[in-house]
């Protein structure tokens, strides 16, 4: 069985690219700085299901993420989480938050409504990301 | 500087017993199986500032305790998340999930009021912890 990423992942955000084991996606909302790992593995939903050298592989690739990340937008805190309780296929949330974001302290699942990106939101979002995320293979867009 | 665990955590939580790495917590919450590792090195709040070394303690001390969780509890899923946006020392919550849980599927925080355990439910989850949790030395109680 081939990976293949799941169909809400597809539908909620953009592709940007891949790592020696995860796909990484921005999600689709403007309101938060939002990527998401997955690890192009198919029929996980557990990290302790994947093999400890790929479990390895993955908090080296989060940890380059998230440190990434925080320096691209001047985090006041990154949270990372492992969920999974709508979509089963394990992927590993990073997000930038700050002390005054719409949702700070509580985490940010379930508080208001997504706000997709607009073409010019994206784009800007983008060029920061591209001068931000090394040892990535970035995505033909 | 010595570690010392953050008083909310202190107040928050029973104290297990300690992995190599981290200390294991038990969330004084009796609606949910919920546990939390808190790496034993001062002033870290992020994953990433931990040596690498010590990314894969934690990630190796993480699988072993959600698989060990999940085989206790009969989960139906494991939560795994570092937030941190109210207590700012490092630690990983581990929370075994049901689909009729009070908050399925959404994440458990801000949902409802904490519950501490009776004395006596405190028994019976520490006898059950105590039958599967390996590799943990337990602290005197």
């Amino acid at each position: 069985m081939t990976f293949q990423l799941h169909p809400r992942l597809k539908q909620d955000c953009i592709e940007l690219g891949s790592y020696s084991l995860c796909c990484l996606l921005l999600m689709n909302d403007s309101r938060y700085r939002w990527c998401i790992l997955v690890p192009q593995k198919p029929e996980i939903s557990e990290i302790y299901q994947l093999s400890e050298a790929n479990q390895i592989q993955l908090i080296k690739e989060s940890s380059l993420l998230a440190t990434q990340l925080a320096a691209c937008f001047d985090a006041d805190k990154m949270n990372i989480a492992a969920l999974g309780n709508v979509v089963p296929q394990l992927h590993l949330h990073h997000i930038v938050r700050y002390r005054n974001d719409p949702a700070w302290p509580q985490p940010i699942w379930g508080h208001g409504t997504t706000k997709p990106y607009t073409e010019y939101e994206l784009g800007e979002v983008m060029v920061r990301l591209k001068g931000h995320l090394s040892q990535l293979e970035w995505a033909e867009v």
